[in-house]
């Protein structure tokens, strides 16, 4: 208890919840990291799906980066919409069920779900492989160093949004401005020639001509669009926002969308130039880093701010996560527990649920990116998809001013983010992307099956409409388990008489004096009440107790049983193991039985 | 549940325990085996003691076993007489204690129990050794042969002990049978001249003078001692002999001294004659038996059956054990959960418990017999030394015909007996046996602070001589805990109603539309109940009803608080992980508190 308070801090009142909201900058610290951070491996995927093919395919990484850039507009521009649309947050999953139905809405949910918890892994990897370019003695424990990494980001999110905010604003910007200064630099190397080829064979390459097939291509794309994986945060989290929710939520994300296509392209033209091929223990952005800075300070600032920006893009899902299962716990598809708010005013079992789960996959891929990624883009768009089509679907049946103009813009980004997803599914299948294939269906029957539990239980416990009170039994049996004559029993023994109902004292015979000393003392302590004496043929007590009450429930239809129980309480914790359990396995047997009740008086030992 | 009918049996019932009485062949091979199967390494461990100093020190190895064969006869005699005076069954514990007082007493026990497990550990490990010697593949894998044999026997005790007789009848006679034989094969060559030797070097080296120090001698004394434990076993358990049970159990202990005596005497001849050295991976029997019999079937007989009989001997400080933790439980020096019989009529609980620390031990010490030994016979002539002690002053204070005769037997074997216990505590004390020393009086301690407790909790409870009944609270207030209305706070409200006290139900606010809700259809359902709603600003729903009721407890002194709680329950386990678990936290905390009842009303759901 007093770990927790030391690791999370003291609880939050709940009227502290409105003052928990982000300025812009703060915002785009916290929201576009997730989008920002993926130049980190982007520029990569694309080249090892390429370079091992041929050296002399790395030219079609611009085109091919150029098309992501492209799509990453229409992205901005549908999704500029679902804010304004949407201004109290318009995650997929509310989008798709509020547009296209139940059905659509869990699967958009299932695929954001996968997503979030591949946003740790993937995201913690690649901030790993960051740090190892730059140290590789630290390469063998990447591993270890990832669950570390995960297990700090929920630490801090257990504390709550706000000061994640603001632990986490310097280094996105350091970020943004240490791989502009790279670029700068890079370019203006290239533009007086001074820029040095890491790998000149590669450029070289280029001449001999080899024919390139439609489906690697197709591949290398499906690589890139990791780039475009938590471009959707925002919508998710317009609530987060100060006033106007929504103005500020879609200028956050233009400008998230101009720094993530200039850096993207930034890289990838780069590390062409440069004929960067992609290395097991080096990442390109590293490459690139080196190439240009050397071994400096620089090069250090853009590894290690590359590091934070992707454990900030972690953060980001530790953001969504926990809010798309409250979303989903109110609506029944997810345990109510989900829905309660912690001390700090954070949805702590979510939060918690993801660092298990990101925690899992890293241990399982052992800490590489580049194993990961397959799954991760998956779901991404099968979520960005689903969410276009439901605004869609809503400009056709609301209408509204210039509806025309906006379903067209969500019409193309519903058509090209489909197109994608078909691509990547495709394309990836056999490398993982089957796992997510699977996984979905299986989620959304996991939400189904929880809905309809919670459904029956609703059915169950809910009153009669026409004010009808439930049936009561009508008689009262009660019942007092005890192992001998002492003030406890004394002390339920006068609770059990204040009370209307039959009353008797049951005791377990295990040896005759026992049996004849308690009967003596019962009549003087027993005030009348009937001494019931159980026969224990295997010494088991709590076993002919509960035949005991089975017999009455059976014989007796119309009759409650009340088991009144003295338990005597011992003053110190430890003492518990000097005293049998009884009184706990008989509650616990007990508890399943219906038409008994249960009542407990304390006897409390003071030493 | 079943896995454990299946391993230990259907329950028995208390009427057949009677029946559970040993005929005295079955007795010797139940109680017998602890002191018989110890020849397996004591004349081994003589050898170890004197060998490493000089090899021309081996035939001291005779005188040594004479003198410890004398011993056998004192002790054989002295235990005699307890057998007499106590055919209940008359232990260390017993005998001390009610002869010399509580301290002496505990200190027998606590001396007996840290020798019971040690019985287990170093027959196992005796046992173990005995097969690797004949099988040497298995070298490596003694320590977990070891734990696995443990297992075995905590099962068949589990069963019950007329069992474990029949099952381990055949072996101790075999073994006995098989030593004898070897014996007598290897004194025929020996006489007719046939016998090779195996380290003619040992016997060679005779001749060498070289002066031996007493301090080495008492040491290998020491050593040989541990061939004495298991002697007392039979006076621990009079009372499972078949009537008339003194005398069938001095008569089995006669019978077993004299075939200790011969076996132990003879092995140690034998080795002396073959000029057997101890080696690490080969015990002493082994190399006897090899030598006499070569690799032929009579030697896996007697390496089979060595290592059948040490399991016997763990298996008989399992019947002896559990036997005196349960009499000290009775005295309220254990739990009391250690006197209470389980399903097949054994003390179940001090079963599992000497399992697990024997395994404990050989774990720790690698399976390694001789690493353990030091650590043996300090506990086991202790006792001895105490129920001899005891005896003596039984004599003296009782008298009765012939006191003087055996005031005389006694007094020597308390002597004899005490002066071994110094000579092997001191001798052995930095191998080992200072572990012993220090773990008596730290058991002790335990002893006497769980009897205080027991103590304690008596006055506590104990009803007043006059007759006089405790005060109780005057008045009842209830409280139902509410989160909704609902069929499950229905049924409590209708239950609370119909029993006296006022009644009262409290809801905490989590949003001021749920209360509102809540108090509409309170109008409804609450038949005119009072609805307390309570504040929570740090949404602990928890939090709020333990303040609330702690507030009502400090305002009225003079007051029971019933907590009657609505108590939703799923219809099958894994759905309770979709409730949050609030009932159950609930009644956790709320046993702690004084003067605060507990209902639990439970509304069992179907489906």
């Amino acid at each position: 208890m007093i770990l927790k308070r030391w690791l999370v801090g003291d609880p939050l009142k709940t009227a502290q919840a409105a003052h928990e909201r982000l300025s812009k900058r703060l915002a785009l610290a916290v929201f576009s990291s997730d989008a920002l951070s993926s130049v980190a491996y982007a520029t990569e995927e694309i080249l090892l799906v390429l370079v091992p093919a041929s050296l002399a395919f790395a030219h079609f990484s611009i085109p091919i980066s150029v098309m992501i850039v492209l799509l990453l507009g229409i992205l901005t521009l549908s999704y500029s919409q679902i804010i304004f649309e949407y201004p109290e947050g318009g995650g997929a999953y509310i989008v798709s069920r509020s547009n296209l139905g139940v059905w659509p809405g869990l699967t958009a949910a299932a695929s954001l779900m996968i997503d979030y918890v591949l946003t740790v892994a993937v995201s913690v990897a690649a901030g790993i492989a960051a740090i190892t370019s730059a140290i590789p003695g630290l390469f063998p424990y990447r591993t270890i160093l990832g669950i570390m990494a995960i297990l700090i980001v929920l630490l801090v999110n257990l504390r709550g949004v706000r000061e994640s905010g603001k632990v986490f604003a310097v280094p996105t910007y350091l970020f943004i401005g240490a791989i502009l200064v790279m670029l700068g630099v890079g370019f203006g190397q290239l533009l007086f020639g001074q820029l040095v080829p890491v790998a000149p064979q590669t450029l070289a390459a280029q001449t001999a001509v080899e024919s390139v097939s439609l489906f690697l291509l197709l591949r290398a794309f499906s690589s890139g669009c990791t780039a475009l994986t938590g471009v959707e945060v925002i919508s998710n989290g317009v609530s987060a926002f100060r006033h106007p929710e929504s103005k500020n939520a879609a200028g956050t994300m233009g400008m998230m969308a101009l720094v993530l296509g200039t850096l993207f392209l930034g890289i990838s033209t780069m590390a062409y130039h440069l004929g960067v091929v992609p290395k097991d223990d080096e990442t390109v952005v590293s490459q690139v880093a080196r190439a240009i800075f050397g071994e400096g300070a620089l090069y250090y600032l853009v590894q290690g701010s590359t590091m934070m920006i992707l454990i900030l893009a972690a953060n980001s899902a530790f953001a969504g996560f926990p809010r798309l299962a409250s979303l989903l716990a109110r609506d029944g598809y997810m345990p109510h527990q989900m829905a309660m708010m912690g001390d700090r005013l954070v949805f702590s079992n979510g939060i918690m649920i993801l660092g298990v789960f990101s925690c899992f996959l890293i241990a399982a891929f052992g800490g590489d990116t580049h194993a990961l990624i397959p799954l991760y883009a998956v779901g991404v768009f099968l979520s960005f998809t689903l969410s276009q089509a439901g605004m869609v679907r809503r400009w056709l049946t609301k209408g509204g001013p210039h509806w025309k103009e906006k379903l067209a813009v969500n019409g193309i980004g519903a058509l090209t983010t489909a197109i994608a997803t078909v691509i990547i599914a495709s394309t990836k299948f056999s490398h993982g992307a089957w796992i997510v294939i699977v996984l979905i269906p299986v989620l959304i029957m996991m939400f189904r099956g929880i809905h309809s539990h919670y459904k029956a239980v609703a059915d169950q416990i809910t009153l009669d409409r026409r004010g009808q009170r439930p049936p009561m039994p009508r008689r009262n049996i009660v019942i007092i388990p005890i192992s001998g004559v002492n003030r406890a029993v004394v002390r339920a023994v006068d609770y059990a008489r204040s009370r209307p109902g039959e009353v008797r004292a049951v005791f377990v015979e295990t040896t005759p004096e026992d049996t004849a000393r308690t009967e003596m003392q019962w009549a003087q302590w027993g005030c009348g009440v009937n001494l019931v004496v159980l026969p224990s043929p295997y010494r088991s007590i709590l076993g002919s107790i509960l035949d005991y009450v089975e017999e009455i429930l059976e014989k007796e239809p119309d009759t409650w049983v009340t088991v009144v129980l003295p338990e005597i309480l011992p003053a110190r914790w430890w003492q518990n193991i000097l005293h049998n359990q009884r009184a706990l396995l008989l509650k616990a047997s007990l508890l399943f039985k219906d038409r008994v009740i249960l009542t407990d008086v304390p006897f409390h030992l003071t030493r």
